[in-house]
Formats: C-alpha cells, structure tokens, sequence
C-alpha cells in the first residue's frame, strides 16, 4: 500500500464539488494530512487577546484535500479509519464575539492559550489549583463533498460530515460519511486537543494519517456515523444526522434514534420494536456540538459491550 | 442515627404540598422505602402483551413518601445520598401508545419481560446473540414537593425533581434538591434496573436507602443537580435544568451550561469567562430523559479529574 500525503498549503475554505483533488488514491489506502490550526495561522503560541478582536473569519476553518478515492460513486460509503493523530505542544481557546452556546452572554473577545503536555496526556487549565484538561486529540473538520452546487461555508456540519466536532471520532476510530460525487473528495482539518461535547475546544496544529475505503455494503449511510474506542463507558457506535438551515434538537434526537434502529435492524436482524426497546434500555443521547450554527449535531450511541460489533 | 422507613403501601400518586408526611425524620438521617414498580404493580413477571393494553395510567408512577425533614426551609438544598439499591429479580419494558421519543412510529402495545441476574449484574437481551445488557439500577422519581399549590403530575420532571429519570443518579451517587416548603416533603419511587438516555427502562420493584441532609451553604440550587462515581467518563458532576411547559432543548442546554458555570464561580472562584472556556473544553451535554412529558432533563457533565471535588 501506498502512502500518500497532502501538505499544509493544500486546503480550501467551502465545501464544494467544483474544487480539484490535490491527490488520486485507491480504495483502502493511507493518507496523512499536515493542518494548521483553524485560524488557519492567525493565531499563534504568542498571540494575545487582541488576535481574536482581528481574527478574519472568512479564513478559518479551511480544509485539508479534496482527496479523490477512485472508485468511490454516489450512493457508496467511505469509510475513514482514524490511525494516528499528533498535535502541536501548544493550543488556544477563544471566546470569540457572537459564537458558542452563551455567545450573547459573553461578548469580550478572550483568549487562553494552553501549554500542552502531550507526552503525560493532558493540559493544565490552573496547575495551583489542580484543575487538568486530559488530551483527546481529534479532527473536528472530516467531510467529502457534497452533490449539491455551490460553495458550502466549512462552520456548519452537514449530511456529508463536514464540522462535525465530535470528540470521540479519535484515532482508532472509524467514521462512515455518505459518498455524494465522484471520487468523494474527502478533506480534514481543524485539529482539537481536546474538547467538551459543548463545542469549542482547545484548537492546535494537527499531524493526522487515515485509511480511506470504499464501502458498496452500507446503504443506510445518510449521514455520518461512527465506531469508536474512545467513548465514555468503553467502546461506543454513534450515529448522529445533522439537521440543515432550522435548528431542532428534538427531531434530530428523534432521527439520530431512528437510525440506530435502523442498523440494529439492517445488521443484526432485529426486528423494529426490539431494536427500540434495546435502545430505550441501553443507549445514550448526546449533544456532540452545538455551536457550528446553524446545524448541531447530536449522538445516539449505543455501547459495544450490549451489542457485538459488526463491521 | 436512628433508620426509618417508608412502606410499600405508603405512595402518593401526585406533587401536592397538601400531603400529609409518613414519618418525620431529623437532617442527617437514614430511611429506606420499599417501592412496587411504576405500575404500581399492574405488570407482574407473568404478564402478557395485553397486561400494557388494560394498563390504567392513573395508577403509574407513584411515589413512596412524603417524608418531612426537620428543620428544612424554603431556600435551603435537600442533600439525598443514594446509599443502597436493591431490585427484585425481574423487570418489564414495554411500548405505550402515546409515551416515548418515538411515539408515533411505535403505536402497538408491546411488553419484554427481563430476568435479572442480579448477583452477576447483566441481565440478557438475546442470549443466543450474545446481546446483553448491564444492569445499573437507580430510582427515576426523587423530588420534594413544591410550593406551588395542587396537585402536579408524577409524570413531567419539575425543578423540584420527581421523575428526572437520570441513570447517573444510582447507588453512590448525591442529589440536591432545592426546598420549597418547610419540612421539603421527599418522596422517591419508580424503580429501574437499567435505563438509556432516551428515557424507558428496565421497570422493577426496588428498595432504596437515602440520607437526607439539610444544607443551608447551597444558595444556587435552583434545579436538582448531582454528583456521581456512575458517570461514563469515570467521575463526574452533572447539573440540569428541568423546563416547564413549553420544551427547548436549546434553552435547556444553556441553562445547563450556565448553572455549570455558577458552580464553577460560587464554589472554585473562577471568573465567568474562565469557567465558560472550562466547560467548552472538558464538559459532557446529554439528554438524560425526553419521555416524560412535557419537561425534559438536559444534563451537563464535567468530569471529577478535571475538577477536585467541592462538597
């Protein structure tokens, strides 16, 4: 197997079809990405608060790629397998003007940089206090493009993954996003060291390798959902649908429930009522982020230890 | 200390401050209530589907209390430590036409019946399958009567908890209540031998030890909040809003964040910016229940190793 690489310079800022590959892969190889963090440079392990008062927004949150996966078509899945991710030793957190969960509430702009500890694993929010932040290094942006024309901002998630800052997509993870063009034009970026199921988190340079494969046997995939050994009670499958232009928490709890039915029923060939019972009995519901306005994404996760996994 | 308790027949089937008390007891002292099931013992283990379709609602969800605590007041926090659970051997889940996330798409009665190894901890979904599910008993209703006059449904949680459906709150773990009338009027029952996010459980008959202590020092305890070792992430510190009426999972979710926050500045001394950008890195946002309509319990978690535990 070939390795393959996409370099810092090669990001863009939308989502969007009519963008050139940087590089040609096949089904089931590796590729490690090297991304700025999602200032895209503007802040740095020196800045100070002023940085976040003359942050350009239009040029944060750019990705890495588009990939192009040969063989990926429309109607497939690709399959992302998480393998490695480092960050850089430092990292900043920002209260930036107008976004987050209590955005009107706190309208300075602030901002703290972290040292990161990478080697023990964690970060100290106030070491003379004993208050620590472990390190979940993650890639808050992961997404392929989407059939719909036009460019589409890199801030909200979408059904084609995109802004989906969900920490447990960690390495050892897998992800699974819905192939909507030729090729799938995979890209990543916005590297986390670690991060809240709120939203913001402590952002850092990211070196990140994945296995990208495409999958002809998954045809709920409609929108992301995931394996992973990082979630709270041990290992943990989430699924989770991201709602477009209105936000409704409670529907897409509704949905994100309603697809695990559906792999319960399309894998393990339970039939509908169990699969809810199994859910009502044994299942989490959780907000992954709710900051990436105007969609939010929200989790059902079901733990592997109630159900064996299948592939 | 002297140990009371609370008898099965001694239930209640609504919130109302008109209640006379059961037993009275001093702050810092033990009870132990002995609860049927929230079917008040309409399902038994040898029931059929039919037992959910004759199911008088009007009976379910009692409550087994009140119990008058000396020496509380309107404005002080009732501290309830959950120091023992113990459920029968047996439980039930079952479809309720009208009840749960998925109401709508789940509209025929259905009932599981659940043998529980309770010394082994787990009881099976489907042997065959080696599905399984591990048992985390707690009590789904706790709360204390409130101050507003008549009688309230057991049904919704309220911010003077009832039926909060919170499966952290188990065995180990200490609830806060705020106090609305003199004596705070506790009340506990709905016995669950294992429950999701989502909201139904595993339903059983149970008996629960709980302390009840009287705190004066908890001034921001508007809602319940709780801190437990039965948390995913290992410990942690859960605090949530219940609505009323109208359900806003948004509103609810910024609620959670905030009171969060007014911990992290009342009992750390952090400032509010500092405590916004904690919580953004390090915090959990789950739906703890979204059955018992129509208030819904929106938690959020932040993990014990993150902070050093204030008591």
């Amino acid at each position: 197997m070939s390795i393959h690489s996409v370099k810092q310079a090669q990001s863009h800022l939308a989502w969007d079809n009519r963008i050139q590959p940087v590089i040609h892969v096949n089904s089931g190889e590796t590729v490690t990405f090297d991304c700025l963090d999602a200032s895209n440079g503007q802040i740095t392990a020196s800045s100070t608060p002023a940085a976040v008062s003359t942050l350009v927004l239009a040029k944060c949150d750019q990705v890495n790629g588009p990939v192009y996966v040969r063989n990926a078509l429309p109607g497939d899945t690709l399959q992302v397998d998480i393998l490695d991710i480092t960050t850089a030793d430092w990292g900043w957190t920002a209260c930036i003007p107008g976004f987050g969960l209590l955005a009107d509430e706190f309208q300075e702009p602030a901002l703290k940089l972290w040292r990161l500890n990478t080697s023990e694993g964690f970060t100290w929010f106030d070491e003379q206090r004993g208050m620590k932040t472990p390190l979940r290094p993650f890639a808050g942006e992961m997404g392929v493009a989407p059939a719909k024309e036009g460019a589409h901002s890199t801030i909200p998630p979408y059904a084609t993954g995109g802004n989906i800052d969900t920490r447990h997509v960690t390495a050892g993870s897998t992800l699974y996003l819905p192939v909507e063009v030729e090729g799938a034009l995979f890209s990543i970026g916005d590297g986390h060291a670690a991060q809240g199921d709120g939203g913001t988190a402590i952002e850092t340079p990211m070196t990140v390798k994945v296995r990208l494969t495409v999958r002809k046997d998954k045809s709920y995939t409609k929108t992301p959902h995931f394996s992973t050994p990082a979630a709270p009670t041990s290992d943990a499958y989430y699924w989770f649908p991201c709602r477009r232009r209105r936000v409704d928490i409670k529907d897409a709890a509704r949905a994100s429930v309603r697809h695990m039915i559906e792999v319960l029923v399309a894998d393990y060939k339970l039939d509908r009522v169990e699969a809810y019972m199994l859910c009502s009995v044994a299942g989490d519901l959780r907000m992954h982020e709710v900051v990436d306005m105007p969609n939010y994404v929200i989790g059902f996760m079901l733990p592997k230890s109630v159900v064996p996994i299948v592939d």
